[in-house]
């Protein structure tokens, strides 16, 4: 059982397992009018790992308008040139549609992927396009190095906190995810080291350093020009790859991008991109570039997982990058979302002294730490019926730390809105610190202690 | 070691695995120039499983122009409106270019998964809408189904031969393949009795049934109405859930679609659709309907791999339903490839006289079964250099079997170079059958014995 699907948790995980009911093959009765569900016996042991993400949880109820979403990850989209992009679209089907509509290459279209190492080139990198593997989102190629690199038990390091997707991943792949802390500058070096250091005298497996160097998801600082050559050295030290998830890289509110892991380290690193947040996240197009080896492998396990990516996806990206302004448009998209990100921090200011907060260079996040005792899971429903959501802490840890911090992003809303939601928030804050106050506990939490009916998250 | 790959296959194997000499950790020096694996040490048990399918070796050389290529399980799409489908698209991006480009839910857009009823209710299913999971293509659902269900070591029980796309699936989640015979009506409820017997006996634990029950990859065949009920009659039975994979079901030559398996067992089906031949693949739109609490880990399963499928490509699909024929699009296609299944077997009757095919009612392919002696596998390079392609039959069984059939099929060239491809074919066939009777063996076999250089391939 995992203990985060059996909690009785403030909103009710999506596709939570069904009660553990004794049940004897298909077409056993169903017992006192319970659904069963006929084929829990037969599900692979990686599946009872399979639980609904907190964000994903809060989707059902954070989308309704009234509520002021600090949750969601969506990138804005509004902005766009969206009757350009569709007659751009409409000549993409007429001049080349026997192309756009077949199948594709595993691997992706060769045109797309010389236009994403000139994308790449902006980070450092230099690569060859049969590096690239064209993928379903940056989320399909965590997905498949993850099953190409884990045995159940094998373990990754990553970030304390890290990004839920990957956590996501990592358990549904067994793995057992080993965090190691950060600070503003990312990545602590000697806390990577000692981290190792000790997973190699217990003799554990370690297969993957996952991180997020730049605006990080979802502590918002991003790794230093002068540790990132430390971390490799590190990593290669201890037979570790390094996993560089950067989605967030070319959305920098100040100078210039710093040089990606990969532009230091080719045989050492496997890098995630992703044009989900520098462009649009519908087409779902993603790519890693990965050493020769592993992008063989990476190549066979995506034909296996969906034959190819989507060539009409792929021939609308390349479109968009032959024709439109795609620098411009993500230099607008920085302006965007550094407006966002100083409401968001002025709002915390004035309406949260209490808290603490990272400042984000850019990106999408800014992460929280409440006062002191309370707890950002158990304060949830009580922030929803204020008509407010954001992630608590607990969705960013694999062992249940994290419920002292809150994931904040502005991306989304809008200046006004982020402002209205983080008032919101405070005022939910300063009701939870009553009641700690009082009585020494978060309200919400006794909930889970003894089970009374919670509070009415509709 | 797989066997598959160390063969000196006649093709060399995309992303074969890297030779196996010594290696201690990254950075270990290379011996005797031969480019190391820094990481072969560190691969999941999976990733070794993980092989090019011999479809997609292929592929390189038979898209070379002159090559008559009856390989491939491309749709002709020539025949679709192609500007108007671009004007659609052009509507979708400029009136709801937001939703189409942004995220969207893991389990698919909820107007498609009600388009996706109606195409469905032509083979009798009746569902909800809530029952369906949009994936990227069918081929997604089938590996999600694959990585619910399956533990290394469990069984799946599939035809012979069976889709080679599926093979590769459960064998990277390294699942064992037992074949159970089919005939002109498809797999033979006797058969699949006594195997799934055997492996009861045995204790064996089998997961899934597997099956393409219309116009079958690469068979041909379609499983008739009366055998329906009696397959899954028995799959109930052993508690083995059956995977109905039904790309080809409404592309039918003559009358009325027999009723799909899964409207007449809701409980006991996962059944699998798919536009990719009746539209269009390059969307990479699939779908799984399947049992409640199965949907529900299949959901989790899907936001694990991809996060959710493409909104660009739900919408324009969406669209296409909406506003096009695509009945009379499906009929129009209809109409094509019987002509060309026509021209296939005409083609075989008078070029082949001694090889026997089968004459499939709908789908893309016709399952032909080689002169005495003659090694389709061992017998491709020459087809290749006389500018021929096909699929030889091992690809199509988990145990080596099928070198004596082939994969003609005829979805994509025109009934001219069917004609001809057909007639090149029966070249090299009589060129190997002279071999056969001169020596004993089949020409290109000796290559596999002794290790001389092989025929030349380009």
């Amino acid at each position: 059982m995992n203990p985060e699907t059996s909690g009785a948790g403030a909103l009710p995980p999506v596709g939570a397992a069904a009660p553990e009911v004794p049940t004897h093959g298909p077409g056993a009765d169903a017992v006192h009018g319970t659904r069963l569900d006929p084929w829990l016996h037969a599900y692979a042991d990686r599946a009872h790992s399979m639980k609904a993400s907190e964000i994903r949880a809060l989707f059902a109820v954070a989308n309704r308008p009234e509520v002021v979403s600090l949750a969601g990850g969506m990138p804005y989209l509004e902005g766009l040139p969206l009757d350009a992009l569709g007659e751009m679209s409409h000549r993409v089907l007429a001049n080349r549609g026997t192309t756009a509509l077949q199948y594709g290459s595993a691997q992706g279209d060769e045109t797309l992927r010389e236009q994403i190492l000139e994308v790449m080139a902006l980070e450092g990198i230099e690569a060859h396009s049969d590096d690239v593997v064209v993928t379903t989102g940056s989320q399909q190629a965590l997905d498949l190095v993850t099953r190409i690199f884990i045995n159940p038990g094998d373990v990754v390091v990553a970030e304390a906190p890290s990004y839920v997707g990957a956590l996501g991943v990592f358990r549904a792949h067994q793995a057992d995810v080993v965090h190691v802390p950060l600070d503003a500058a990312g990545l602590i070096p000697a806390a990577l080291e000692e981290t190792l250091a000790s997973l190699a005298r217990a003799g554990r497996s370690v297969k993957l350093l996952y991180t997020v160097p730049n605006f990080h998801n979802p502590a918002g600082v991003t790794l230093s020009a002068e540790r990132r050559p430390q971390i490799l050295e590190i990593a290669r030290r201890y037979g570790v790859l390094v996993l560089e998830d950067n989605p967030y890289g070319l959305l920098g509110f100040e100078g210039d991008p710093i040089p990606a892991m990969r532009s230091l380290d080719t045989d050492g690193v496997v890098y995630l991109g992703s044009f989900s947040k520098t462009f649009a996240p519908g087409y779902r197009i993603g790519w890693a570039v990965a050493p020769h080896a592993v992008r063989e492998k990476l190549v066979l396990a995506s034909e296996s997982a969906i034959l190819c990516p989507s060539n009409a996806s792929q021939l609308a990206i390349s479109a968009y990058l032959e024709t439109c302004d795609w620098r411009g448009q993500i230099k607008a998209f920085c302006e965007l979302y550094r407006e966002r990100r100083d409401a968001m921090v002025g709002a915390l200011a004035e309406h949260l002294p209490d808290a603490s907060w990272t400042v984000p260079d850019g990106g999408f996040y800014t992460w929280v730490k409440l006062p002191a005792g309370l707890d950002s899971k158990a304060m949830l429903p009580r922030a929803v019926t204020a008509r407010v959501a954001y992630v608590p802490g607990t969705a960013f840890y694999a062992n249940g730390e994290g419920s002292d911090h809150m994931r904040l992003s502005f991306c989304f809303p809008s200046p006004e809105r982020i402002r209205e939601g983080v008032r919101r928030l405070a005022g939910v804050v300063a009701g939870e610190s009553e009641l700690v106050s009082l009585f020494g506990v978060s309200g919400a939490r006794t909930h889970d202690d003894v089970q009374q009916p919670g509070p009415n998250v509709s």
